[in-house]
């Protein structure tokens, strides 16, 4: 073991989508772990779209990334040294380590994760805050009902496959939208979707919706919504009433920077906001992080049915932390098929 | 009592702000009650913001009224025929009689009035639905808690009244925004709005944000949404996380006929649903109709206070049906003080 690590840094703040030159993959000494800290080596760490947010300095529900400061985000690995009793080395904890090979933690902010339980890569997605968010934002704020309709897009990704599984099991008919065809049939023949729409097949949100309508004969009930953009457009007049939409994220909005001029809609606020009126819609925005109280209520439903099959899980895994840059450039493109990770020991 | 009656119909449909020539006053001969129906002369009709949605033929939750159909609208008056022995001759009841002199109602459908209890009027305004409207989404959707900040349009109408009055009982600072002077004097002698904005001294979202900013020193906890437009524009940036929108209204859109070209909105849809998403709002939709059960508590809670005159009363009454197209098109364009009212009889 050497007593240097790596971490990739955030050399510059984009103009749109990310470049490589926006990253910088530095070396540092080891951290020292202070009293009730952990020194972890970690083995995986999570890209998630929410990361994008993170390297602009707009106001938002997290603090930016500092230029030069470690990119933030969850990792599983290790634990190679500990100042508390609640791990000891060898032990493996996930917790936010950020893009880095090796990190120091609270221990009191790690979790400890079984690796017999269940593969420690389910941490980061169907057992860690991905599958959480589609879990929690469904049942609190979808409130599914047997023979609603489910529109989620995404819908191979953690989240929305999470939740397109989760609704199925309820009963509800469910319907996918993602990019490209291979992704729509891992949508049908893996996650269960009854239906699944390749977006890149629709030029524009009058074509998605014409198509969404043949999907959803009785209309939508519940819009999870992590996509923004032509697939909003195309919901939004197909929503029945009293319709519910979790706001969970916005994907294709999120390389435009502060949403000025990168951000169009073709819808106007004043459509949006009379259909939430005249069909008494409920709009929800929501941030995971404000409901970690309810992660074990989410284990106990989720984690047996990951572990029996009932739920699938889908990664695609870059090697390297010097290529996690280019992994997270194409997560924002939908360029990965399932959860995202960079496997780093 | 001559067996004539009067009545307004919707001659045709306007193109942005209704003008008189959309309504027709016509005769026609008394309408005779059925079984369980009763036959009421009008003493005086309610005008509300909603009945120009009812003008447009574009998909809302009510149908429209149809070319030369009477307008429609709620009204209170003297039951003069009953064939039902929920109503005798003499009694006054409210109910959706229409832009009319005289209606033909089913008496299940009608609600009677003790006029000695409270003026009759009051059935139609701050004990009917614009201030049933204000309690129930209020307490329901904006859920107010003591030391909160409400902002609230149209403060000095039936709706936002009953809002403010309501919040600030409550113990929470109410702001409202009301067109002109006087309105805001209004909203603060009388309703007791901590400030009041008068949004025709601001030309653009902008500079009503920066007043709106000054006049909420603690960010906004609920919007009462009943108007869009500027004030929506002005509002949403200072929004606190978990901040709710109950979203009853939008007046200042209504004249957009389809929300087409005419309703035009400086914020982008993808600007709105960010700000809902990273503070964590709730937006809800609702129709007041779906909610008549909450009734009798609605009327428990406020009755005995409009009663006492702790929540105070501000009635504008226009005199004669024939002038009821020019209160409408007054009311649309905020020309009205209170709550706007025809008396008929």
């Amino acid at each position: 073991m050497s007593d240097q690590m790596q971490h990739i840094t955030l050399a510059s703040r984009p103009e749109g989508a990310p470049t490589p030159a926006n990253f910088s993959l530095e070396t540092a000494p080891f951290p020292t772990p202070g009293a009730g800290e952990v020194l972890v080596r970690v083995h995986y760490m999570s890209l998630d779209p929410y990361m994008r947010g993170r390297m602009d300095d707009s106001k938002s529900y997290a603090a930016a990334v500092p230029i030069g400061g470690t990119m933030e985000g969850g990792g599983v690995g290790e634990v190679i040294a500990s100042n508390s009793d609640r791990f000891k080395p060898g032990d493996v904890a996930m917790g936010s380590f950020g893009w880095a090979t090796h990190a120091v933690a609270d221990a009191r902010m790690c979790r400890r994760i079984d690796p017999d339980a269940v593969p420690i890569t389910t941490c980061l997605g169907v057992l860690g805050m991905p599958g959480f968010t589609g879990w929690y934002a469904l049942h609190e704020i979808g409130k599914p009902k047997a023979g609603e309709t489910l529109v989620v897009a995404a819908a191979t990704g953690p989240v929305g496959s999470m939740v397109g599984q989760l609704a199925k099991s309820l009963g509800l008919r469910t319907v996918g939208i993602a990019g490209g065809a291979d992704k729509c049939a891992l949508a049908r023949d893996t996650f269960g979707f009854d239906a699944c729409l390749d977006h890149r097949a629709y030029p524009d949100a009058r074509s998605l919706r014409k198509a969404l309508a043949e999907a959803t004969p009785d209309g939508i009930d519940i819009y999870f919504e992590n996509v923004g953009g032509k697939v909003l457009e195309a919901v939004i007049p197909l929503m029945n009433t009293h319709g519910r939409i979790p706001l969970c994220g916005m994907i294709s909005w999120y390389n435009a920077g502060g949403l000025g001029a990168g951000a169009e809609a073709a819808m106007s606020v004043p459509a949006l906001w009379r259909t939430i009126l005249v069909q008494h819609l409920a709009v929800q925005g929501f941030i995971i992080s404000n409901h970690w109280d309810r992660m074990p209520d989410f284990l106990a439903d989720v984690a047996p049915r990951v572990v029996s099959g009932e739920i699938k899980v889908v990664e695609e895994i870059a090697e390297g932390l010097e290529n996690a840059p280019a992994a997270f450039i194409g997560l924002l493109e939908g360029r990965n098929r399932g959860k995202q990770l960079v496997k780093l020991a």
